[in-house]
């Protein structure tokens, strides 16, 4: 099982990586700052996590082929990035792969740590969104979280309904790969058909407060 | 006396929600941006006190209640902030009380942990301030830290009238209620007569920098 | 050994205090926010690399003098600041030479630590430059990493020449030296002839990802 967790998170690595890449290409950093990003983007979020579980040295201190993975991510993508006309869509779904992957993980090591689901879920998400909240304040970019486009609601969504197999049940290998679907799928639906969560308080609420 | 902070953490606890909830809703976030502010700012503060501490997990992870108290003050909220026309004013009140509250609990905490006034009443500042930090990063806003507004600069003057009244060995229930008052006092007096530190560089040294 | 590691982190403390309040100055922050920027940029950095080696309480806390320094530096400059016409020309001297230390001493601690060597120049790395990011993210100025002014890429190259040094067995005194030199004169060399990294990404390619 570990083996299946390494390949993911290798996997996640790549996917946040590519997304850290193309946000810093279009603010015109140079090779410091495109790796910067990068890494903040694909390791910050689990440094936010390790810190708050105490699991020190941070992870990523311990695995330093992260390191070389995410340059050599950098170097490929000179290539990548150029050519193809589907980019923005490959991005989004690496994006998209990295968001389950993320909160698959995070929420293994919430109950590996001993936490309750909603500890966990919380950990899942934090894991997955917060490389992008750095990402955005290193960039000067409105934080993702708060754009509407529910990516940490889907996360949350994730998390529920893995503990909701779990509760089940179901076979192990089954919890994550329907975890992971689950969270593309609600990614892309949430895109196509422009959700958002309802607005919890009214235009006027607002004024009220300014 | 742990049962008088543990109500205490949830008073600061339920001010500082409040008052991130306040700020998110002006941005018009949705119900998760709206949630994670008011959970940066009401838990925010004590994560770095007990990352600078080594406390870890840090201690919000081992009280999984303030997650749904915080979920409460937000629909509670919907109602609370609709109707009431001295709202502003209930939120100054709120805000201040967190302000005190968490400067003794960063205190105590420090003392607790052996260190030594200095210290302790800059813990008492970061878990007190730092809060209200983060929610201004997230949401894009001048830091209120460095607003002309004495919020560090009160707390600072809380933990020296702490120290003060401890080194006169006055009991210590008084302590604690006279130091929050008195900080309830400085902030409300520095919003009445407008106090600023007096700037510490003329305008002509400034432009000597830029 | 140690006195003299002491001896410069005193050094770097307070010419990244000083590089904190120029900054702080033209923001026309008050005597708090002074603080709270020349502290960020002097102690922020150490704050980030003990949380990632997990040496915790950090390492200021167990320094109490280094705030009375940042304090006693703050009052310095007032009349330090005033009158000297090679103001710039002293600042940026000051923060080339904390540049150089801190990168030296979180070499050192990654060492001390067990770390590889590219682990130990990244810890370098983050230990002289992540106090200006959290300065500039403060002040909501473009964090200086990414302003094209070689500023981490030069503590990579001095890291770099640290270990070629170490490879073949050099004495240690002279390692040392010689890193902090190399480190001010690239920094002088990037100043003096506009250098720049090369632009990894054309505007082209930025294009296609806006």
């Amino acid at each position: 099982m570990s083996n299946f967790f390494y390949f993911l998170e290798l996997l996640g690595l790549i996917a946040f990586a590519l997304s850290g890449i193309s946000v810093a290409i279009t603010k015109k950093y140079d090779l410091l700052g495109i790796f910067v990003i990068a890494f903040s983007t694909s390791l910050g979020r689990g440094t936010l996590r390790d810190f708050l579980l105490g699991d020190l040295p941070v992870n990523w201190m311990r695995h330093i082929e992260y390191i070389y993975i995410i340059f050599f991510v950098i170097f490929i993508s000179k290539f990548f990035l150029k050519k193809n006309k589907y980019l923005k869509k490959i991005i989004f779904l690496f994006d998209t792969i990295g968001l389950g992957i993320f909160t698959l993980i995070g929420i293994e090591k919430g109950l590996a740590f001993g936490f309750n689901p909603t500890i966990s879920v919380l950990l899942g998400t934090i894991t997955a969104t917060f490389g992008g909240v750095i990402r955005d304040i290193l960039c000067r970019e409105k934080p993702i979280l708060f754009k509407k486009e529910l990516h940490g609601t889907i996360c949350i969504a994730g998390g529920i309904s893995f503990f909701i197999l779990k509760f089940f049940k179901m076979n192990e290998s089954f919890i994550y790969i329907f975890t992971l679907i689950w969270i593309i799928l609600l990614r892309w639906l949430s895109l196509k058909y422009k959700l958002d969560l309802p607005v919890f308080f009214t235009k006027e609420e607002s004024k009220n407060l300014d």
